[in-house]
């Protein structure tokens, strides 16, 4: 039995989750879950979250979803790894901060581009939703960009849990029109996340 | 100069930092921002926080955005109200789990019903996400009656930062036709947090 189990999809936001688990090093249990026959709302998934999403982690002390939590509780339970500045409870909510913007306002926006059943029920507005994503995550990454971002990674010179967080959002922010070569922090930020080696396995392992 | 400044629109979400600072006993000073003249847009407010939303909270070390990250940070930066279990890294992980899912799956869903130009620019769309927030707020308040509040208080018997931004966000759902009477944990919380002289306090102050 490993310590933590991850249920993932590929590509959706529990890649950050996925990554900051190899980066500590974890034993963990990858269990991909297959929203291509709706897994995410089979009966055994739902005992572990009812909300019907993912991720969900398996922690020896219970089962955690929503990823800035699983994140900040990663940090938190492995601190030799040095993935959030826990010793200073300023610096660790400007961390959340960070995470929460990605969570409740960059994350939504992009939602409105291929979830947009979530909001509304009729086809021409789920197409007027899809054709201002475009304009919403360019403001996001824009804000993200001139006022968020220290750099090279998120929270300045220290690697953390907010910086795969970013990694995984950026993805989307392409598919979304966003230009982010216009963007020089988040560019060199995506850059940089690729040579991780932690980044390296878990895309290719999502990949296959 | 006082310890904190906290900027607020009355009955907006800030309404939770609000009463936290009130529970604590903080030494701070209160900032309306007044909606009706857009002065979330002014410049003065844009160079404390360029998303022009509220809440914002200065502090000695610099301003803090995102309820979720404002809320950790005064239970940190004052343990000895207690208002979160801090030396619990699950516990305060569950805690943070219920607070994100507020700001990024109920708050959301509430903000269809009067901020829909965030994600669509026409008016038919925008009628179309109003006409669904009755569901999606009863959706959402279905899983925090079954799954996710512990009562009395949402993370059981020890009031926490959760228990404000609960509160907050019940009032909303109460004004998007979910229907109270039929949750019996959310509506014994909300009778309970009411009965709390700080939000007894605040809620005469943010009506004025």
């Amino acid at each position: 039995m490993k310590m933590y189990t991850l249920y993932y999809a590929p590509g959706a936001c529990s890649l950050a989750s996925h990554i900051t688990l190899e980066e500590i090093g974890a034993d963990f249990e990858r269990r991909r879950v297959d929203f291509s026959t709706t897994e995410q709302q089979s009966d055994e998934y739902l005992s572990l979250n009812p909300k019907a999403r993912i991720p969900t982690l398996i922690t020896p002390h219970g089962s955690l979803t929503e990823t800035p939590a699983i994140l900040a509780y990663l940090a938190q339970s492995h601190p030799d790894a040095t993935l959030a500045p826990l010793d200073n409870p300023f610096a660790f909510a400007q961390l959340q901060s960070f995470n929460s913007y990605l969570c409740s306002t960059v994350h939504v926006a992009h939602a409105h581009r291929g979830r947009g059943h979530r909001w509304v029920d009729d086809e021409s507005a789920i197409e007027a939703m899809q054709r201002k994503v475009p304009e919403t995550m360019t403001a996001c990454f824009r804000l993200i960009e001139d006022t968020l971002v220290k750099g090279p990674w998120v929270m300045g010179d220290a690697y953390t849990v907010a910086d795969p967080y970013l990694f995984t959002v950026t993805r989307w922010a392409v598919r979304d029109s966003v230009d982010i070569e216009s963007l020089p922090k988040v560019a060199e930020h995506q850059r940089l996340m690729t040579e991780r080696p932690a980044v390296a396995k878990v895309l290719e392992i999502e990949a296959r």
